[in-house]
């Protein structure tokens, strides 16, 4: 079998820590961190969301999604049995008196249920919103048990690979829109990973068991998941080490055409049938434009239950920082894959509707983006105010409302303090510290001769227009700047 | 006592109905209505909300707020006894293992929450995120369990009346911006209820249980209020009646002028002290312009018991169908008040954040703006495609694919059919039935010519354009309509 780029095991290792690493409170300006596993989201964390989310959704919007959603909690029966070994970290609502709830896990389960319920048969939809997982914040530091997802999918009964490499294509728009660097995207296929799992001598009982233990590759060593298999789930050690030899494969469709001659591989079925995808998905990618972002990578598996061919998973490549070793890989900030049968458990009489999606990771990148403009020593402005009403003398407050008034009714983003008599100082402090740019500045002199005076913080400079100009006036600074 | 602009009990119950009318699956165009209450939002109410909601937002941002979030369940502890009667409307989580908690039942309390937790004195913030409340969909229909607020708040010591004056400043500007039509806003003081209750003889004990009751004067007839508070809460019906002759009061400044003079009232405190902070109220908003939309309302109670001084609700005027009716009552939109006691609650030391705020009713106003809409029989766009991609011939699926690649990297926003060989006219269906402007057409022809069309889908005008001008010439053409 071939061994194609190789990432060195020590690499990995020495991941470890930082996929691992929390973003604790005093690293992310976190305000809390409740024993409960959430957190409060500051301004200043409310302004990064704001920018990635605008990104996000502009980009499902130019690719011609719908916007949805649907309750924070489900009927508890839709959300069993869908997630695989993670089930058992659904928030369960208390039995009130009504039916048994859990607040969603995820946004895909409720999507299919939404489809098969209102039997919609054709859709491209983009939802964006929590959702909570009971993970122990103690083991798996840097989670958090609330986080926003989001997801755009296409369902419907389509001509193959045509939608699955559009997700693709959607993913390298965003992560290439949000500058966070270099990143690779690994594909798989379910099938192949079903067929090399029969080809390796793996009893199909143990599929999705085996499926749950690779897909923890990106975050543990070979030797330690090669354990889990054989010591907790009862794998013989021959059938891991051949899939030990596999999983190591990582290529381009050159990749795909070779495993067509492997001799296990290219006796199975289903092997063959997600290879036959794939090959057919490169030919789109490359016209996407987007073939070299694309690695099929078959260490890749995916934890979750419901997908049933291609699967993907987005990584961010960092520098190496000494020569000659591959670029690192920080962690997974955007996955998907296609599941063609989620959508027939919801339905009473099993019709499907094959769906394929992603899923954007933005709170990880939320904290990348946190993290960078900490160390870049970056201050963002938690306001929009672009105006600041303010008096150098005593009982002025009621010139200072009529003004601001004018101000609003123009819509012009203004502030000014709530005290009757604030001093001037403390006024151009606040605009300072707040970073809003202009100044107007209203007395006795400018009330005598109808004049407002208007103060650039940044260059302190001050003139004076009419009173009646005053509007049109910072409209026009406004457009300028 | 005097009697001012009596609201005719008729009148009241007439609306009784209306009130009470559930904005049902079958009105409301919604998907779902589950018996746990809460329903599906499809990308129709998407469409809308996106739109309310934007301008809810620049809103609070023109006066300067920041954004907040704070996770959707709370310690169960930090919700208890801060609603009054309604608290066994809380969602618990179910005891799995970890601390007791419960979906959060407002934004305000989490935000209190967070202002003693993190020891924050003065912040102007707003949020917008769901709510839920297990009230019992058979009897209050039309209330969904799950919901949106959008809250506005002034935390912090500052000079009397200046932030409550911006609060109603800004229900109004939201208002305007809506066009719902003709508002009012009622105005009280916690401070005045609570006089009058004393005044009229209520023991202290009951203060918060009457106030519950008054609370409910916009959806229940004063008899079936006053049966609640004589046979239910234990009050006497002399007692009774004379609260009744207060909460028929209501005008302008000139009543609180009338109420400084109240026998009754003018010997009580904490009234006075009420009625000196509405006066200086009213002087605020007649400097903001929105005096005239302002009603001090005696029957205004707010039935949270955190309240501690000038409380306010929007309600919508409707055109009387009759000559000589007063304007109806439909319903309450927007409402708020002061609460300077509520951040204390969570300082182990006590300290006090004085706060004022306000909650738009945003549900309620989807719904107006959604049965408006359906009167008027305006469609909505779902989606924002501004160009498809078509092909009149067989095998140009990588034409196609070359050619949307181009606009999306261009940032237009395209769509073509997820099929090798659609068929021409299904595809021009696709433009019209979705409202997407403009076709660009690639056959065998414009190939050979090294050219495109573009067609209008509403004129079905084509011209032919050469391939390198085509991003240039869709930017225009979008840039124009």
């Amino acid at each position: 079998m071939p061994l194609l780029g190789l990432l060195p095991w020590r690499a990995w290792a020495a991941l470890l820590s930082q996929l691992l690493r929390p973003p604790c409170a005093s690293c992310t300006g976190a305000v809390r961190c409740q024993s409960q596993g959430t957190r409060d989201l500051s301004p200043q964390h409310m302004v990064v969301r704001e920018k990635i989310l605008d990104l996000v959704i502009s980009c499902f919007k130019r690719h011609g999604a719908k916007g949805m959603d649907t309750p924070a909690f489900e009927l508890k029966e839709i959300l069993t049995e869908k997630y695989g070994e993670d089930s058992g970290l659904m928030y369960d609502l208390k039995d009130q008196g009504g039916e048994l709830l859990s607040l969603r896990y995820d946004l895909t389960v409720p999507f299919a249920r939404y489809l098969a319920m209102n039997k919609v048969k054709k859709m491209k939809r983009y939802h964006v919103g929590k959702v909570w997982r009971r993970e122990s914040p103690t083991i798996v530091q840097g989670r958090y048990r609330e986080f926003c997802q989001c997801d755009f999918d296409i369902a419907g009964q389509f001509d193959p690979m045509i939608p699955d490499a559009e997700c693709l294509k959607i993913m390298c728009e965003i992560l290439s829109g949000l500058q966070l660097g270099d990143f690779l995207i690994k594909v798989n296929d379910r099938r192949i990973v079903d067929g090399m799992f029969a080809a390796c001598g793996v009893p199909e009982s143990k599929f999705r068991a085996i499926c749950s233990s690779i897909d923890k590759l990106d975050k543990m060593a070979w030797k330690d998941v090669r354990h889990e298999m054989v010591a907790k789930k009862g794998l013989a050690p021959e059938v891991a080490d051949r899939i030990g030899d596999y999983v190591q494969c990582h290529g381009g469709v050159s990749l795909v055409e070779q495993m067509f001659q492997d001799p296990r591989l290219s006796q199975n079925k289903q092997a063959l049938e997600g290879l036959g995808d794939l090959k057919l998905l490169f030919e789109y990618l490359t016209l996407f434009g987007i073939a070299e972002k694309i690695s099929f990578d078959l260490s890749l598996a995916r934890g979750l239950d419901y997908y049933t061919g291609v699967i993907y998973e987005a990584v961010l490549l960092q520098t190496p920082t000494q020569a000659g070793e591959e670029p690192l890989n920080v962690g997974s900030v955007a996955a998907g894959g296609r599941y063609d049968g989620l959508v027939g458990m919801f339905d009473p009489k099993g019709h499907k509707v094959p769906c394929v999606g992603l899923s954007i990771g933005v709170e990880r990148i939320f904290y990348i983006v946190e993290q960078r403009m900490k160390t870049k020593g970056e201050k963002v402005r938690t306001t929009e105010t672009q105006v600041f009403v303010a008096t150098p003398q005593k009982n002025f407050l009621q010139e200072r409302l009529k003004l601001i008034t004018e101000l609003w009714d123009a819509g012009i983003k203004a502030e000014m303090l709530y005290k009757n008599n604030p001093k001037l100082l403390t006024q151009l402090h606040y605009c300072e510290s707040t970073g809003i740019p202009l100044v107007v500045i209203i007395g006795e002199q400018e009330l005598k001769e109808g004049v407002i005076k208007i103060r650039s913080v940044a260059s302190r400079e001050e003139v004076a227009i009419k009173r009646e100009n005053l509007v049109a006036e910072i409209q026009n600074r406004l457009s300028e700047s």
